[in-house]
């Protein structure tokens, strides 16, 4: 049976679960793959933990542009994360003739032009299907699986630390701040947890989606990032009353005008699917003009599943060795010269449906002169809740809106919030009916 | 740009919405493939039909043998169904060299092992993926997704017929055979729905499944069968008041004696998602030892959502045409000489929970001897509820057992009815905590 030897790039989380993966599933892999897959080398910056991990078996140093040009390496897992050093050691990879697995969304979502085109230039790939959703095999899906689709939009749960954070917040009534220290005591959000509550890595993973969906160029710099650190728990709860749960989306969706690319809080309806992914896991939906919705789910990090994609990746890549180049799968699932230059739309031309809330002075007119914004700016009101405001005298009042474009609800708010009788700012949150 | 000719062996609803989808989408798809993908002949018993539908710029005729003999067709699509004639034009067109595509699911869970042998000996393909949960790319997902696992199990719901009557059955509390009927009308259930409530058509899919999952060779004979029409809508209204509902699932699971294979109503906890899938939706959930469960969701059944996965294998065999049959991912997922032996265990093996109902005169020692029965049968109780009966001094009562073998229930329930004051046989479902 052939030996395919295989270098890695860091043994973190993902890295180590790589190792444990290819070794405790040998024999299973090689059922499957026809050939052996095995770690020979392996770069890191702290060798002796490296060998406490691997042994002394293999080569463990810190000199990772050494395992790149090694002749005896055939693919080169790069799974250290950043986007500096990575990305000039994925280039000398590829300019060695190597093929790369890599689980870096950061790296592709800024650098994936440059790194495909040097791929496609030398005829090597670089598979990342750990760079999305962990574990779940969606962009093997929606660029093998649904070819035969238009694809209209794609919606997902791609970030386990703010549904966590998200579900917990729900289901227990806690404020925001209270459930992120816990879910950093958990392990669940990191020490500085901007990344992944500010929205940033569902906007990388969602811009490489973006691609694979309609054939454009990753374009992280023009996504539309909003987080969940302003989200308060009456608006969880009120968007409950009201039918609803909020996640944080990924939505990216194809228009005549143009793409919508976008990461946000979303209310979306509860008794969809979407809305019962629950805690870290996550979960991606996909609407093709042929096949309808279909939806991928299971955990989207850690560290055998995120390492179950590696390794996947891998054996794809294994079996791609003897192939023409010119007949495999496109990286962006595209062929390279049919990309299309469809541009990313501004959020001010977004449509969808939105939830709005206000705090107004409890008195006759209200009503009709707020009503009379809306209509004046083209946009209907689907239906509005009214409570007993905390404030003396006020009245809390929850809009939810028909399908509008985002540049005309930002104009109507700002009318509002003019308004004399208006007592608080809107708290305006997008919603999705995902249908 | 290449052109791959495509014929096409029946044009009925599948034929059709394939036909439909590669023309409406011939330039998303080249895009993707790098190649256009044309029918160019289609063999049909109704010939003025067909042309009807495609016109007559392209053969169509009344000879299948021709049409896998024609040396100018690369690729044989097969979606007219049947095993008999079906067989013989799927065999000779690989003997002609073609690769095949086929939605053929009883072909292929009773022939598979002939076919697949076929193929591999003549260097083509057998592409299957629409014969298994409609547009949901489940097969690739298992396949080639997931291939760094050691699947532990795999649990579906994979006849959208059954789980639309299912649904219907609780969310009205009305009985199976008014559900039927209904379903029957709005085209969810054929004329004669045996295949599709007696479970075989699930055990179709399943059969592939678990040759997927595990490396074991197609073994339909060996599958347990059971449907869903003696289910009593008591049974539902029960099984929600505990927190479940009942669904038809496809259970396929490895254990170091063998392979459970089997398709029975089952009851799944309210809250898992499995439980959440509606209406006609078809979801496959697989447990994998590194990614943990991942679950795939869409429609089951239908001209354009079959034709998805019928054109995405198009797609995937077009890419193959020139690669080296040595490393193509193999059709059951393990390299031939990598297959199994492992045996298929019979439903008496079957480890699993057991929600047990039986009617009892209502008087004193009743439970206690009950109890008895279970404890000397080794048999465990998780819960259980008691409720007046409609027969007169009578109870109903409900136990769910923790999880033990089929035979040792079987055995109890025997010693259960032959007590003095039990009134009704038991009625006995499968519980499954798919965890």
């Amino acid at each position: 049976m052939d030996s395919i030897k295989v270098g890695l790039l860091g043994l973190g989380v993902v890295g180590g679960g790589t190792w444990k993966v290819l070794r405790r599933n040998a024999q299973e892999i090689a059922r499957r793959a026809g050939q052996t897959i095995e770690v020979t080398r392996i770069a890191v910056r702290d060798v002796e933990k490296a060998r406490a991990l691997v042994g002394s078996a293999i080569q463990v140093d810190a000199d990772p542009f050494g395992l790149v040009r090694d002749p005896s390496i055939d693919i080169v897992v790069e799974l250290m994360g950043g986007d500096t050093l990575a990305r000039e050691l994925v280039l000398e990879a590829i300019a060695q003739g190597k093929h790369v697995v890599t689980a870096n969304k950061a790296l592709l979502a800024k650098h994936g032009t440059e790194i495909f085109a040097a791929a496609s230039a030398k005829g090597v790939v670089v598979a990342f299907e750990a760079a999305v959703a962990g574990g779940i095999p969606i962009i093997k899906a929606i660029r093998e699986g649904l070819t035969a689709n238009r694809i209209e939009w794609v919606a997902g749960i791609i970030n386990g630390t703010t549904n966590f954070i998200l579900s917990e917040m729900r289901s227990r009534g806690l404020p925001f701040a209270t459930v992120l220290a816990e879910a950093q005591k958990l392990g669940y959000a990191e020490a500085d947890p901007t990344f992944d509550i500010e929205g940033v890595d569902a906007a990388h993973k969602l811009t490489l989606l973006a691609s694979l969906a309609f054939g454009i160029p990753v374009q992280f710099d023009r996504a539309y990032i909003e987080g969940i650190s302003k989200l308060s728990a009456d608006d969880i709860k009120l968007a409950e009353r009201l039918g609803y749960r909020i996640k944080l989306l990924g939505i990216t969706k194809r228009r005549a005008e143009g793409v919508e690319l976008r990461v946000h809080p979303a209310l979306v309806p509860a008794k969809s699917m979407l809305a019962n992914v629950e805690g870290a896991m996550n979960a991606v939906l996909v609407r093709g003009d042929a096949v309808g919705q279909t939806l991928y789910y299971g955990k989207g990090a850690g560290e055998e599943p995120t390492a179950s994609a590696v390794v996947a990746d891998l054996v794809d890549v294994t079996r791609l060795l003897t192939a023409d180049p010119e007949h495999r799968v496109p990286h962006l699932a595209f062929q390279p010269d049919a990309m299309s230059d469809i541009p990313i739309l501004s959020i001010e031309d977004v449509i969808t449906s939105y939830y709005l809330r206000l705090t107004v002075a409890d008195q006759p007119g209200v009503l009709a002169d707020i009503a009379r914004v809306f209509a004046n700016s083209g946009i209907s009101i689907g239906s509005m809740i009214q409570q007993p405001s905390d404030l003396d005298a006020s009245a809390d009042l929850v809009f939810l809106t028909h399908e509008a474009v985002e540049r005309d609800v930002n104009a109507a708010i700002a009318q509002i919030e003019a308004l004399p009788f208006v007592r608080s700012s809107v708290t305006r949150l997008r919603m999705e009916s995902l249908s």
